[in-house]
Order: C-alpha cells, then structure tokens, then sequence
C-alpha cells in the first residue's frame, strides 16, 4: 500500500509545473514542467502527466492557478484556460481538488523550501526590529505578491492583485514609456512593466526612442543580451525594468509594512537577477522620502527555485487521504 | 468606587482628541479635541485635559499616534512630537500606557462606531462575494490605510505607511503637478498630494497654470470655495484631489484585495466629500484595466466621526483594571 497523497500543481501563464506529493513532500524526481501552450485545457496536460507517470491514485490534488481564486470555477487572467475543480478531479479518477493562488502557494512555501536557494540581494547594515510580517513579489508572465503574517492562529497569508495597479512614472522619459505601455489600454499597469511582455515593450521602447529598428527577441533574449553587455538598448530596457521593480517593491513595503524580509521570485526575475544588485534596483527601492530609513533595513533576497509553489500545495495537502497505485493498464 | 477605566487618545499631525473611557465604551461628554500647537509635548497636552476633567485616576491609556509604533518611544511623522510611554504615564499618576497607530486604533473602532455615521460612496450594483477584507483610507495631516482580515483567531489588522508611496500619475499635466509636488524632495509620495498641504500644493499648482496669482487660501479655505463652486482654480484642485485619491484606492483595493469594502476617513477627505460623489472619484478607482469590474465590485463608504479612533483605542483597553476618582485636590 503506498501512502502517496496526490498531485501538486502550479499552473502558471506560460507553463504549467506538475509534481506527485507523498507525506506532504514533493517527490523531485517526480518534477515536470509542460508549456500551457502545447494543451487545449488545463485536464488534458494533467491527464497527459498522469500518463507519463504511471497513473498514480490521487486522493487530493492542491493547484496553484495564476488568477484570483473564488470558488471551484477559476478563468485564468494571463491565459485563456479556465479551471474547473470538477473536470479535474474527473481526469484524476475523483480526487478531492483544492485551488490556492499562485502566489498564496508561494508564501506557503516559504518555510519549508531549502535557504540555500535564497540568495540575498539586500543586507541591511542596520535591519529594523522585524514585526515578522513577509512579502513575496513576483514577475513572470504576470505580476504579483502575497503577503504572510504571524497571527495568534498561526501564519496568515492575503493576496491580491497588485500587479494591476497603476504603474508610477517620475519623469518625462518613463512617462513616454508609460504612455506606450498604455496604448489601447487607457493606462498603463505594473503587470504591463513588470512581466515578460513588458520587459519586450519596455525594449521597443528605447528602440523607438533611439530611432533604432526594433528586432524580435524575446523576454529571455533581451535578458541574456543584456547580461552579456553587447546590445545597449537590451541593457538600458533592463535598467529600466530594475528600476520599476525597485520602485514597486519599496511600495509594497511601505503597504505591507513587511519589515520581516522581501523573497523575490517569477521567471522575469530570476533571468535579470543581475541587475538586482546593480544600484538601479535598490535605488529606486530606497527612494522613498521620509521613510527611506524605514525601507533600507529590509532584508531583500531571491528565491531560485521554479518549483516553490508546488512545495507550498504540498504544505496545504490534507494528509488523511492514503491512496493505492492502481494497477496499470493497457488501453 | 468608580469603574472608570483610563484614558483614550488620538494624536493626529494637527489635532489631539482626548476622551474618558468607562468599561471600553467612551464616555461622549468627556471627548475633548485640543490643537497640538497649543502645546510643547504630548504629556502637556494630557495633563492640561487631566486637569479640566477633575484628574481622574486612570489605571491605563491607549493612545492612537499617527506614526508607525514600534516600542515605548514613537516620533511622529508630521509633526515634531515625541510620544514617551514612561513620560505619559507619569502624568497619568502611574498608569499602564499603550501606544496604536491611529489607523490601527480606526481600524478597531470599524465593528463598534454607529452605522448611521457611514455615509455609501458607492454600493456596487453587483456585488461580489466579500473575502471578509476591509481597509480604512485616511486623509487629513497624512495620508494612511489600515487592512483587516478576517482570521481563525479573530481580526487582525495590518497597518503600514502606504501614504509614503510614490504618486501615480497619467498625463503630462500630471507628471508637471508631480514635479511641483516634488520640489526638493527628489519624489512626490501619495500623502504629498493626498493631505490637507497636498491639497493646498494642488491648488498653487493649479493657479501657476492658469497664471493666476496664488491667494493664502488654508486647505479648509479651499475646500469651502471648491464646494461653493465660486473659485474655478479652487474646483480644479478639489477635482484632482479626488482623482488621486480614487486612483490610489483603487490600487489600495489591488494589493490588499479588500471585498468587504473600502471605509475613507480623515478631516481632509470629509471636506471634500461632496467630490466623492462626481465621476472623478469613481472613475479613476474603477480604471484598473482587466481588473476594474473586480474594484468596482467594492463597496465604498465615508466615516463621518472625527472620533472613532477613540473608540478604537477604547476596544483595546485592558479590562482589568478598576481605578478610584481621587479626591479633587487644590493646588
């Protein structure tokens, strides 16, 4: 009798990461990561990786989903799937399925995933006495965070949808670039600076204003030329985006009052980490009037694993369900 | 022998508001509001209330600061009070001295304050179902917000200093206010424009414009002409105060994901409550792209008690103690 509890899940806006959990563990070798694109719905890419995996029972299955959750029908905000609690738990043979934020999946990771995939970006020299309140941000396809707080009852963990909150801009150059951010859209969001796609439009950008052709590299690409310094324009894009994303986490902080640490994470992110220590970053982090103080002595780091969030569906897993491997079968 | 439990205050950037409270009610006839000019240090201002309520004995004090709280000495933000548990409570014959933000101490107050002192500033038509968030937003000396958050172990309530976040803008005539508001200050936070002196820079702003001289009007002063509608330059100002504070809470909404509903306060904020009810407002709160049908699900009402804070403060008093009026004593 094996006591394999279920599948984890983080479907993403890009890509979807899998993996069977036993005992409330993500079981690594089990860690599979499949391009959204490749599947028509969200059931055919988990139907696809139970396949490959030998059919495994599942009792329960915690999905992580890039959208706000309300219920057990979720429409993704970045891609056109929609999840639907029952369709999955049909495919996995009438598992129990739970749906968790991405980013709440994220947060619940934090404590049970390896320090040494944290990588500081900040030390403060003078770090505040911490309220224990902790913020995990993210940019990937999209843009987000959540936010963990010690209560009586154990950690609480809120999450919204910051990353559609309007981008602020402070001088005549960002306001162009907001206004290209902004066209056909009214305005121009976070989310539309601080994910891949913005990064690209953040290019196009400073190529336009350049009187440069614009050439058609990818997010990962303009990251990678500006890593290895020999495209300007790559290389003033990603200042930028530093800059964006240090000027949005200070904000943040200031909200949340999040002087128990930032964890920085999303695929975005980790490819620029670069720049993240570049003054560019905690500049525009620091810049923040009266309590800049306040903001500096909070410890900034990176998280470098991929697959977090399922470490956190696997934290939420109710472990009362012991499952069988069915036996396999020919079809 | 008295029940008479201690003493509530809210030390604001501008105002003092002192009351006597009795079994965690406050006791309406003893609400004092004294401007902090009037006054070298809070324990002044204290003691000269003390002495014209006949110097009850108070076994304890909760005192709401507009300033983040963090130990037994709090500076404040926008004014040059310095609040010393040791030194109030010395005043205080010895009582046991609590120190809240005031958004905290609003934000308490939130399930006790009389329902007929919220005024609806927008009841969706469509409401979505609440996750039990709600956020306090305040204008007045400062600009604050407080989250509250439903959790197993009761409310906890999540205070941050969000008004120190950089100002969002969408126009060039915006940016060209931003760099007003930002003149020797390297940036324009949101409490730059959404204070009683943000109003007051809005509106000399406004006037450099048009080319119009600036009169001395005060913040209050230019709310009555915007109200009046008798001063165009005074309307305009009052107009894009309202536009800001509908864009950051909107965004405000965003991050903290607050269904259960929006409560504005703040001096500054009740002046201009006639704006609230135009399009400026709501228009800008709801204009968050893919998410605006989400803001505006939300619903948004105006708190119309300059004293709630004490009657937050009064929630949190310790129970316990049961103190004695001394006899009155001439000096």
């Amino acid at each position: 009798m094996s006591t394999l509890q279920g599948l984890a899940a983080d479907i993403g806006g890009t890509n979807t990461r899998l993996a069977l959990v036993d005992n409330g563990r993500v079981l690594e070798e089990t860690i599979v990561r499949f391009r959204n694109a490749d599947f028509d719905t969200p059931e055919e890419a988990i139907g696809s990786y139970l396949s490959g995996t030998g059919q495994p029972a599942c009792a329960s299955a915690v999905i992580a989903i890039a959208a706000p959750v309300d219920g057990t029908t979720v429409r993704m905000t970045n891609h056109p799937w929609t999840c639907d609690a029952g369709r999955i738990g049909k495919v996995l043979g009438g598992a129990e399925v739970t749906f968790l934020n991405d980013f709440e999946a994220l947060a619940y990771s934090l404590d049970s995933i390896d320090p040494a995939r944290l990588t500081p970006i900040h030390t403060p020299k003078r770090q505040l006495r911490s309220n224990g309140t902790r913020l995990v941000v993210g940019a990937g396809t999209g843009f987000n965070a959540a936010s963990l707080f010690p209560t009586a009852s154990g950690i609480h963990v809120g999450t919204g949808e910051c990353g559609h909150g309007t981008l602020a801009v402070e001088s005549e150059a960002e306001l162009r670039l907001w206004s290209y951010l902004a066209v056909n859209r009214g305005r121009a969001s976070i989310e539309r600076a601080l994910s891949g796609s913005g990064l690209r439009e953040i290019y196009e950008w400073h190529c336009l204003e350049r009187g440069q052709p614009i050439a058609a590299h990818s997010p990962a690409g303009i990251a990678d030329l500006a890593i290895a310094g020999t495209d300007a324009v790559c290389l003033a894009a990603a200042r930028q985006w530093a800059t964006f994303l240090g000027r949005v986490v200070g904000d943040l902080i200031l909200s949340f009052m999040s002087l128990g640490g930032v964890v920085l994470t999303g695929g975005v992110t980790r490819s620029l980490s670069r720049f993240l220590s570049e003054p560019d970053f905690l500049t525009a982090l620091c810049s923040k009037g009266r309590q800049s103080q306040l903001v500096s002595g909070v410890p900034v780091s990176l998280l470098e694993d991929d697959f977090a969030a399922l470490t956190g569906c696997a934290s939420r897993m109710p472990r009362r369900g012991r499952v069988q491997r069915l036996p396999e079968v020919t079809i």
